[in-house]
């Protein structure tokens, strides 16, 4: 399934690129990779790596999309709403042990599933599994999100290709995007991660009010800053610094918008796609940072239902900063895939804000992420609204700083 | 992989098997599948048939022989050693629930792997597991071993087919040697355990004291039976009284030997494969049970470390009656896979005895299973010495009363 879609030597170095970059495994520890079957080539490559990087052991723990839509559908309630105790022991064992963990995605399509049933199981896992999320939240474990095609997805992003030029090409894509398709992609990433670090260092140090986005098809947006807000993106750092990038690939530099100080009108660039409805040729007005009015030449009642799931879906959760120079950016391409369409444009969090985007969020209360102007909602959707014509200033009082010209950083 | 090699229709009565007559499943029951990532498509097959025959919920358990190799090559040596506690957990919780267990079983090759390795890692497997294993020992849960080709098996059994025709002439053989290929082979299954049932009622009512086979090639063997001797074979039932087959397919009807009470010539009919060699043209010669004289035209010496790998290897352990009209034995195939060999005609088992071929062995202390005549050893290789010129009389109190002839069961 891998074999002749890309060459065998760029595909190994993709899958290192996991291993030493994305999870940074270190000699004598325990590396959990969550795959599809259907993805075994490109697990068992990782996994080779993981062993060659001096893993003391690689676990595979197997998905199966097609047999679990079954059990979806016809599992006895118990088991939806139930996830067994040893599910739980698992994680804890493997966490004990200091493990790390890879997640394989694709994007299959999960037809004639009910969403209800599906939520519920979810629900529980997130439950039963509450200590092992919790600390992939708060990165006091180490995890990559890779990514792989398969048939389903390729045909969505290339419609008018045959099956397998589809997969051919949204390999490629993937592989290019990921910035793995050079000679060396671990270095490659080194020089990825430290203009991530200065371009942070800059925002986080000039401690701006606001962003204003401008450009000649109308986005004319000023959006306020969280008290306290932190520019992240790229590597974060595990509980003993060691760092490592959650996401393969990565380009966003973003932070927390304050819910009530963002003003002016944003302009899409791309469709949204929501509750398989696809929302084209849209604007936002935002007044004192509520959506007070918004209009879609395709998709109108779709965007509707969106912004009304709730209070905070009147509001913004997170701003994103994505130069249009980064591969996939040039791609030009909508991937249908959070994980590579946030890394394409400049793009706003319609909806619940991550406590990791203020200084020291994770161990704030509540009270305290509201008072720093964090949003909160049950949603949480992209909207892309940069191109090659956008430019941003830092405004600080009273004064603008160049922030992006043109699409790109300009500082 | 399974479609266009056998038709669908056909391959899913063959999964149906598994649920309805091996395991049995029950309104409401769990099953677990234990399968090979390559055997996907059957897996699949089985848990929907086991979704129609009213399962609670079915969970496959995924191993991927590729990436276990790798596993035993590279792991660091505690995880070698010690298997972790979910593990135990995940079947306690299994066991709780009542669940069935289905194994789909292939014959891969594992090279240039170190057998110690893999020998220490189903030691520690084994006791970690304890408990499961012993529940499926003495059949307080209902399991059963089904089997599909893979690609590495069929170019053993057909070496001069190409790939694709070896898989097929194995899948076909699979199927038919299943009693898998009629209209209706739960049908024919509940034919064949009437068949079984009665031939084992009269066996065991026979209460014989010795097996007397002779044919023209110069086997001339009294096989003294254990005290408290049960032939079984076919169906056995769980705690609850449920039948179920522990082995699709299966033929064999078995009883234990009474250790120091075997003599006479044995002469082969098939080629013995042990430790990688090839054992031709053989014979051995018995008295008061021991093997006190052997010799291959080919593999002497193979033969010879077979026998002497301890005290019990020189002793039997088990005797067998296969008829020569079992789809099995007449396809006349050297399966290299035991649950195939054992099916296609009588044969002795060389080494340890089962418990559970005396009456309520699985209750007996060690002592006592050796009081009834029970060898035990090590080792437990089948040497098959039936044909269609094969035949056997139950001696009792003097008299002689037939069993098979020309190599059929003739009461």
């Amino acid at each position: 399934m891998v074999k002749g879609i890309i060459s065998d030597p760029q595909l190994k170095k993709y899958a290192e690129l996991a291993v030493r970059a994305g999870v940074n495994l270190q000699k004598d520890q325990l590396l959990i990779i969550h795959s599809d079957i259907q993805h075994a080539g490109f697990a068992r490559l990782i996994q080779t790596a993981a062993y060659e990087a001096g893993a003391s052991n690689v676990v595979i723990d197997w998905k199966d999309e097609q047999s679990s839509k079954e059990f979806y559908i016809h599992a006895a309630d118990r088991f939806i709403d139930h996830i067994p105790d040893w599910q739980a022991a698992r994680f804890k064992e493997w966490n004990d042990e200091g493990a790390a963990y890879i997640h394989i995605i694709s994007d299959n399509v999960l037809e004639d599933v009910s969403a209800e049933r599906i939520q519920r199981f979810q629900k529980a896992s997130r439950t039963k599994l509450k200590d092992y999320y919790s600390k992939v939240r708060s990165h006091k474990v180490r995890w990559c999100l890779i990514a792989v095609p398969c048939v389903d997805w390729a045909a969505k992003v290339f419609p008018n290709l045959s099956k397998e030029e589809a997969l051919q090409s949204l390999w490629e894509l993937i592989v290019s995007g990921a910035r793995a398709d050079g000679e060396s992609p671990i270095d490659d990433w080194r020089e990825h991660h430290r203009a991530f670090e200065s371009r942070k260092k800059f925002l986080n140090e000039s401690r701006f009010e606001a962003l204003h986005f401008t450009n000649k098809r109308g986005t004319d947006l000023v959006v306020g800053l969280a008290k306290n807000h932190l520019f992240i993106g790229g590597a974060v750092t595990d509980e003993q610094g060691i760092p490592f990038f959650p996401n393969i690939p990565t380009e966003e530099i973003f932070t927390a918008p304050h819910k009530n100080r963002v003003n002016g009108k944003l302009v899409g660039t791309k469709p949204l796609i929501y509750g398989g409805n696809i929302i084209e040729d849209f604007h936002l007005i935002f007044t004192e940072g509520r959506i007070t009015d918004y209009y879609a030449a395709n998709g109108q009642e779709a965007l509707q239902h969106l912004i009304e799931t709730d209070e905070g879906s009147h509001y913004l959760g997170e701003i994103a900063l994505v130069s249009t120079k980064v591969p996939l950016a040039q791609a030009n391409t909508l991937f249908y895939k959070t994980l590579f369409d946030e890394n394409t444009a400049c793009h706003i969090g319609i909806g619940d804000a991550s406590p990791s985007t203020i200084i020291d969020g994770l161990h704030k209360s509540e009270h305290e992420l509201k008072d720093a102007g964090l949003n909160s909602s049950l949603l949480s959707v992209n909207v892309t609204f940069g191109a090659d014509d956008m430019n941003v200033v830092g405004v600080k009082e009273g004064r603008e700083i160049p922030v992006m010209e043109g699409g790109k950083f300009n500082f």
